[in-house]
């Protein structure tokens, strides 16, 4: 057994004092595992841009000093009270959302929106006694959505950690934590395209290109790509994207456009830019008959999606995802069997790495839209 | 073999001649099928709202005169060339809508919207010529839909022509060629609602009753019915409704109301109105995470369906569906079987009988909303 069981960890971490300037490495405190808590030494991190979005809080609820990141992998250092399904050395992937078990959306095969665990990105305490396992000197550094992974120890509720195989590379599979499952899981788990279909991928980030290598896994002959930025297509080739539309390019809504070149619609459409614009489009560009649209964007607050009533007594469906449907715990195990076996392949993802000392370039990288995914070495 | 094959037939129909008129049972000629159609001893039919709306003609394309009727149950009495799956004495179900068996939407599994046979409300001709059948001294009476069942004998493309079970009492399965099939494939074959799950029906017209009929047969512990006629829910007590809400005896949207009676949403809902905010609240109403909410009725030309895209992100699917996603030659020989089997029940579904030289009194039940169905039998 460590020596540090039951025991304060002093370690490093990329902490956020403030809304949009640079993380500090600071020496920060980690207080040992509650009861359902485990404590996790982060082995890699990657960025993502909800991390982004939440370090630039604009117009989201400021909660600082926090620590910042979610996609991650790492090894149990040790558990707390009441939790039998780990125990130190295991591997796991912690996620921001998760998976009790317990709920009603647990137990229902549809529903992987945890009514315990799922997403609160204006939380920055642990569940169990409203607190922060984090603190500088005795004052609390807050959590970031139940997960925290710029730090070489984080402490995490085992609802939120998804065990997988140990001899899984973790600078791989660390992006299975969010994106990467997000749009893999929008194409598979959800609009499920058959063999030999088209399929359209409204943005093509890493969400989007997920999506793609989804389609590709499924077998869609077409993956035709949308997206304002024509610089992306020839990244987006590697993902199986085979045709390309910028929007800007047409006097036309994009959606008829589509169906010109589909002969009416195309088979499934997958929205991963959270646009409102773009959900109607990807809705309408949709066949009649079989078409299935499928929303993974995180629109904003007061957007309306609206359209003819028709479209849906055609016979288009429409759907959102969360996670791409995946329960954390149940199903990302088999998400790393996929890339083991190398269905799915992650290296294309990976566009740079730096250490942790090194974490606001990417930062940098990301907001100049030059990486897909850089991964954070901890111990680098 | 019979001896009016290939002869025209001098039988009784009932013709509309104007918009709003009562029909006049006059005698007509029914000229003998060409190819890929074929001659339809009608037995028994029954009156929908489809036939009263277009019969109206209040913003829809006028064409009269016509012989309306499209719920019904016949027997082959003769076939055109290329006709190769139904023989004369064949029992037959008319359906509105088709199934060439050679586009697209046919060979696809997922649709049953074919693109030959498609329901045509404005076309009142036969596809092979463009020209009717019906005449009376030499002037073209217009056919409905396709199929213009409330004459003695119609001529139908065989793409809209399910073969059945000879056994089956046609004055009872006529009422599966449309209004019951449509009702009860949104529930059996779109929502799919689990055993034990909750469903909320809007509009408890023969439509929606068929879906709580759907509901019923699917194991739903709780059906619950929606309509702003209070009467119409002692009848809906018989089709498995087990709960009523009345939008007018609440000051909260009605969603709002469903979701506080079932714990955050109901799993299914099935929208058989055509009013775009009862499809806004049917799918509001369902439940995040896996709710399916299913749209039937036929909405206006310039309706929007407006909702925020966070209801999709949290895993509410809505989908449409037309004629129940039945393929009509396909299927509805299956639906037929259900009700052999006794799965199905269609006596509560007939509310009224009358003989053909009564058909206007069909009208005026269903003008005043007494009537589910009323069938009306030919030889009378």
């Amino acid at each position: 057994m460590s020596s540090t069981v039951g025991k304060v960890i002093r370690c490093k971490a990329a902490v956020a004092w403030e809304a949009g300037k640079p993380l500090v490495i600071e020496e920060v405190e980690v207080a040992p595992p509650q009861a359902m808590e485990v404590r996790v030494k982060i082995v890699v991190t990657a960025l993502c841009h909800t991390d982004v979005y939440f370090w630039e809080a604009k117009g989201q609820t400021p909660v600082f000093p926090r620590i910042f990141g979610h996609e991650a992998a790492g090894i149990v250092e040790s558990v707390g009270e009441g939790v039998t399904e780990l125990k130190p050395g295991d591997h796991v992937l912690p996620v921001f959302t998760g998976e009790c078990k317990e709920c009603r959306h647990c137990k229902s095969e549809e529903s992987n929106m945890c009514d315990l665990l799922r997403i609160n990105t204006d939380r920055g305490v642990m569940l169990n006694d409203g607190k922060s396992r984090f603190s500088i000197n005795g004052k609390p550094i807050y959590h970031f959505v139940g997960t925290s992974t710029f730090s070489e120890y984080s402490v995490i509720h085992v609802g939120c950690l998804a065990k997988i195989n140990p001899a899984a590379p973790m600078d791989k599979v660390c992006i299975l934590s969010c994106g990467v499952s997000t749009g893999l899981g929008a194409t598979l788990n959800v609009a499920k395209p058959p063999k030999g279909s088209t399929v359209a991928i409204f943005g093509l980030g890493a969400v989007g290109l997920s999506a793609a290598e989804g389609a590709r896994i499924a077998g869609a002959s077409r993956i035709i790509g949308i997206d304002l930025n024509p610089k992306r297509f020839d990244e987006a080739k590697k993902f199986g994207v085979t045709e390309f539309v910028n929007p800007k390019d047409h006097h036309k809504p994009v959606q008829e456009v589509l169906a010109e070149m589909t002969d009416g619609g195309v088979d499934r459409s997958i929205e991963c830019t959270g646009s409102v614009n773009a959900m109607i489009s990807a809705f309408e560009c949709v066949h009649d008959g079989w078409g299935v649209a499928v929303l993974v964007g995180v629109p904003n607050k007061d957007d309306a999606f609206k359209t003819h009533p028709m479209n849906f007594l055609n016979e288009k469906t429409l759907k959102g995802t969360f996670f791409g449907n995946y329960k954390p715990r149940t199903d990302l195990p088999n998400v790393v069997e996929m890339y083991m076996r190398k269905e799915l392949e992650l290296e294309k993802f990976i566009t740079h790495e730096v250490c942790l000392s090194e974490i606001n370039k990417a930062f940098d990288y990301m907001l100049k839209g030059e990486s897909l995914r850089c991964i954070i070495r901890m111990d680098g």
